[in-house]
């Protein structure tokens, strides 16, 4: 008998369905004897042994459908070792479980702040295999995760619509997209939907640049500008704080988010009228795009395929184009940025996009 | 000759474009000898005789494109008699290009302030068509505007992926949809989205009822609730302030728009997350739906029928089903508010919805 | 208790799920001892009596789900009371379903056959509300059927797609929307597709008139032209043949479809080259566009309205905006036709669209 | 003066005009001094000297916009040597105008016919860089073409609207998928969109292996089957046959395509109803996907350097995630196939999916 536990953990995205539906899928088709038990909320099941026993029938027909049939939660890895309100150490709670269950392996599929947990897990001796889940792309260990390309489709939809209500009026928009620390859905959806200026966490701006750039478009009868900005996006100023007194600074302001901030900066610099949009969770609902149902789908059979190979304390991956597989140990903790030198950058310039830097 | 001025007024929406497209085609159905006087931007290019000539070729392709070839403008009814910095009045500027360019019809599109100024212009003595462009569908005299069913699909699509969203975790999500005085897209998208609350300007709602109904859903077993809030939204004691309180009392809190203010509201009687989503612009920009490019094509062509026959003063319109006329006069000023005791109300109450007032 | 019998019958369509959402949910919002038997595969379980108990929470999340949960089958009209393989009549074994089940109501959703046999079951003294579906809007007695929008919004998606090849390449593109009898969803998808000829049933056409619309386009610089074509377009000679005739011609042929038998006459008349495009089944798939929900969840409201003030023997339907319902006897076996003298028609012509006889 | 002729060459695709835009805002980035002769339909206006002088603002606003604005037409390779009915050598027209022109550089956009052609003129000594277009993404050389993930996203619409018809009818559904030689499209969207049975040309299909495959779903419950196919798939003995004998059978059956053949054969073998949708030229219409405009923006950008470099006789590629170039000589005549042991079908058999030949 295998016995497989199962849990999806962070912020949602698109695709999870089909990522565990591929795994569960891959194990069934060599073996007859497998037992899942679902773990419900993410690390949270696992912790106060909250699960489902699920078929193989569970995940049929999920491929398509957004969301996770486990439901998630956010447990930050920091308070992982904190006592919960009982005074129960998470930790043992989640080996405790695994180990009660005569688990075989434990499949995690999450971001960064889930692998470094799993990883921890692993280390405590748990049979571990876990999938690259972030519409943030930041994973380290993979050139791509999924739930990227489906919120890079919607923040490009939304910077198309905008688009065309720019055309009729001349004013400033700004479309703010999902990214905290790291760019990539910015940076590629900005370029997908032809943003003038891109505006990423990992290239601090500079407000007169920004204004500068405005203000030549309109030079070149170009009445209208489009701003992609990350979350966290952050001017050169601020880039220089420390972390205490960029939230002293932030905590007087109070913006609801960057674009409010940047509408008023910019606003204050030229008369220009601006507007915001935050299509905001959207970015991670609904259907996945194609592209990442066969990532997902290969992703999950590749690895039933470890499990099937009792090959634990990976995260399965994409490299080059082939699905391949990278040790916990070197993931966890490591986040990949974009880097301001490279090609695509400069790619992106030469199309006449600005990063507000120079 | 036939010279016809036209203008796009207001907010743009989805459809101008194939509204345009409709009575230029159609004109040009029945006489070769059409001139087209295209003004930019609004009645800002009527007053000061900014226009550009048009042939039929610029009206070619442009039925599924959004946004509107002519640029628009929003230009206040109520400064249309106050004189511009240079002393010009407007309205005699409006007539002076009008009959300069020796026009047999102006063809306006445009909403309710928009028909205001239009009906204006008509006591004026101009020959005057107007079509029906909002998305708020709040124009007396027709069932339908364009734009309409096109920002309820963009409205929709929006509860629809928060939806999958919200079903990973639980929470409240808030989805703030286009309309300051009517609730005709939040209503719509809000019963095809399957929100759970349906906020409207037309009825005030109570914040003590719209968190009992989040916890009889809890109860339920139901862990999210969806509230899908239209911009002009407001308390019931809101509603009981004069214009001059409300204004103050606003001006005092300061949110960023209604999303905000409700979420503050329930984290403060309940202890659920809550998240917030504003699509904001996307809802008027794109691509027109079909059914849009229906009726605007439609509409178009039945202005071009009005004009070849030498009938002015009218809004072209859509009542039950059938293209028909409504003097200019007749519409003027007037709103269609959502009838809180209108059978759409009833049935959607049916299904569960609550609209927070009872 | 409240015993209702539920059925979806004839080809599927968008919005049947939301359709019996609204009833389901609407019959629940007034009493708590409802008990649902959903047949299964239309009229097929209720001869058999093949059903399943259903709960208000089978019907929870189902909105925006394409197909039915219940399966649908067609059993034609003409059939019912010729007896099985077993020798056993079905209307009498739909009677003995119901009245052994000893349900309070059946409640149909179908196009035109099923009403026929949804009328005769009436007649036979069962209590039958049935709810208009079809893709086509070809039901008497309604201003609209769920599953029309969505089928126009599809048949409309793959025309524009094919619009921006056509740009590209010098050819005439056939695209074949659905519609045996009757053209609405042609007419519409054509107009808001921006289609050259549209070919509908109700309207024969002469080849001749259409090679030379196509090359007038030509003279014109355009170069390419994009026909919609409903299934059952025919020419006006075959218009003439009888039913008897226009079979044993078609035999002969043997065309796969009207779009093949359309391009082999253009290619033989002129010298250009012909695209084919038939978007077939994806028509009736997918999840509903938000008009059709919302029309859905109306009628199925009203639906359980008339069942809570056991009014029987109606189909509901919406008129001039207004949800009604109509005598079943008086929809029965009445078809809704395109008016080839209507103002669409008219309004679509004036717009440079060709019908393909004049 | 920097002078570039460019065309767009074989069937046309989406990101077209969006990889052309890059090229052009590239080489505008660094020099003022530049001249784009646009040549119309292909290598004919080439060798017609058919083009239009363009500027950089007939590039702007076309990133989402399908089609190519300089039109496409076929030229196969093996009848450039064949003069045309004037006696004209198509090879030497196409110098005499790249000189007469004295364009410093060719760009060509296209597939792997024009990729052949492209090579040619370069041996005949004249300076060319190429674009990888083609939704067949089946040219060698680089991991990726620009329009083949618009057209994985359009095929597997298609194939989840058939889903949803599916589920409420037992029936076997074909969709026939673009693809004559190599099946990526198809394998794809197959994944994506949770087909059952995937048919490529690579990997030839046994009839009796397939129906088995369906009775198979039929035993485990599942009363629907979806069999995504592509144009060029072919039977275990077809593919042993010689091409004149292949030829021959064909002409006798003269099927529209390869999916009228295979309908036929399953209703042979089965009682199963059938159904056929062929989205035909649709997948190679409408707005480039995301991903399209991203990897067409970036590759316009990296061939706009090397025309700066003034490097020639290259094609633009992807490879391992970065743009990078492949000498001509090695890409012309090459195909990409895909490889019937490769992961990506081993993965794709773990999740259930048949090959048809197994």
């Amino acid at each position: 008998m295998l016995r497989i536990g199962m849990l999806t953990s962070g912020g949602d995205c698109q695709a999870l369905n089909a990522a565990m539906r591929g795994v569960v899928k891959g194990l069934f088709s060599e073996r007859d004897d497998v037992e899942i038990y679902g773990f419900q909320e993410g690390y949270k099941g696992l912790i106060y042994s909250n699960f489902k026993m699920l078929t193989s029938r569970d995940f049929s027909g999920i491929l398509t459908v957004g969301g996770t049939i486990l439901g998630t939660s956010r447990q930050p890895f920091k308070l992982m070792r904190v006592p919960d309100e009982n005074g129960l150490d998470k930790v043992e709670a989640m080996k405790h479980t695994y180990h009660k269950l005569n688990l075989n392996c434990l499949v995690v599929l999450g971001g960064n702040g889930t692998h470094k947990t799993a990883n921890m897990l692993r280390e405590e001796g748990l049979n571990v295999i876990t999938l690259p889940k972030t519409i943030d792309n930041d994973l380290w260990g993979t050139d791509m995760t999924f739930g990227f390309q489906s919120a890079v489709d919607i923040a490009t939809d939304t910077i198309d619509r905008i688009h065309t209500t720019a055309t009729s009026h001349s004013r400033v928009f700004i479309v703010e997209v999902m990214g905290h620390k790291v760019g990539w859905v910015t940076l590629h959806a900005g370029i997908a939907g032809g943003a003038d200026i891109i505006l990423l966490p990992e290239i601090p701006y500079d407000i007169n640049t920004i204004v500068k750039a405005i203000e030549r478009r309109k030079k070149a009868g170009k009445l209208f500008t489009i701003i992609a900005v990350a979350e966290g996006a952050i001017s050169k100023s601020d880039a220089k704080l420390s972390k205490k007194e960029l939230k002293e600074k932030q905590a007087k302001k109070n913006y609801p988010s960057v674009a409010y901030e940047l509408a008023e900066k910019i606003q204050k610099k030229s008369n220009q009228e601006v507007r915001i949009t935050v299509p905001g969770h959207t970015q991670r609902g609904g259907s996945p795009c194609p592209y990442d149902r066969v990532l997902a789908t290969r992703l999950g059979a590749a690895a039933a395929n470890l499990i099937l190979q009792e090959k634990y304390g990976y995260m399965v991956a994409i490299k080059n184009g082939e699905i391949t597989k990278v040790p916990l140990k070197e993931v966890a903790g490591k986040l990949k940025f974009v880097d301001p030198k490279s090609d695509i950058i400069r790619e992106a310039r030469m199309t006449g996009i600005s990063f507000g830097n120079e």
